[in-house]
């Protein structure tokens, strides 16, 4: 099968149960959700699940016909296709020394990152970008050694610019 | 009852199904999932969950005690009390004719957020922060007209100060 990555976007009403149902729903289906990301949107009332799915194309559309059918589920869209904004945020605490310091803040400027957190022995980083982006800030911290890595998931928003 | 914010933070095995028994469990119970964040960490094989729950004390409590009986839950962190590191991303697509897109770009500046789309008539704005910090860019974009807000739900790391 030609499992390619989604991007799914859905608009969900905000209140109990709503969330279990959508990632009860994908899962039940054997796909694993790769990240997940839920917050409120500009109406209160709503929140807005963005979800990244490993799944083939026939399994994705039977996947998205099942939500279209929960009535909490107001609106999906795909945004694997279009030329998305695609964003996430990552902190990474880093291990570093006083000696090696310096070099971990001359990478996280390379990157436009911030130093969020100063310990003894470790820098806390945030970073926020495409997937390219942060898996090359990885690798680099990754010779000082990660302590520990969070991430938000990916959100995805379509372009503005095709109004134009 | 004396409900309040609960960061919750947990280490589960990165596979299908997981998800949906987590908040499932929460869900069960009544309590709203506020926002959720959901992605791989430093170990492939794992997933870091980040969950803000509305809930009192004993309730809170019984749902940590329930997730800690599911076998792919294998560390439970309860980040409310601490000085932990707060960040989400939201996208704002912002109202912006041609007139008023300086206006919203200096306000962006101001927060130091980016531009990261330009459209005919509007402006998508890259925002990280803590709670304070993106409600006051919500509160000024609002007057503009907010085409649509993605938020990337909460995520939390404690601070490496501590350890000083």
């Amino acid at each position: 099968m030609n499992e390619m990555i989604h991007v799914l976007s859905a608009l969900v009403e905000n209140k109990p149960g709503v969330l279990s149902r959508v990632t009860g729903l994908i899962s039940r289906r054997g796909f694993n959700i790769e990240s997940l990301s839920v917050g409120p949107t500009e109406d209160p009332t709503k929140s807005r699940v963005t979800a990244i799915v490993r799944a083939d194309d026939v399994a994705y559309e039977q996947i998205t016909k099942q939500l279209h059918k929960l009535i909490s589920v107001h609106k999906i869209t795909d945004l694997t296709d279009e030329r998305a904004i695609e964003r996430e945020l990552v902190l990474f605490k880093v291990n570093a020394p006083a000696e090696r310091r310096s070099e971990i803040i001359e990478i996280a400027n390379v990157f436009r990152a911030n130093i969020v957190d100063v310990g003894r022995t470790s820098l806390t980083v945030e970073a926020t970008g495409d997937e390219g982006k942060l898996k090359g800030m990885e690798d680099l911290f990754r010779a000082y050694g990660i302590k520990e890595i969070i991430r938000t998931g990916k959100i995805a928003m379509s372009r503005n610019s095709k109004e134009a």
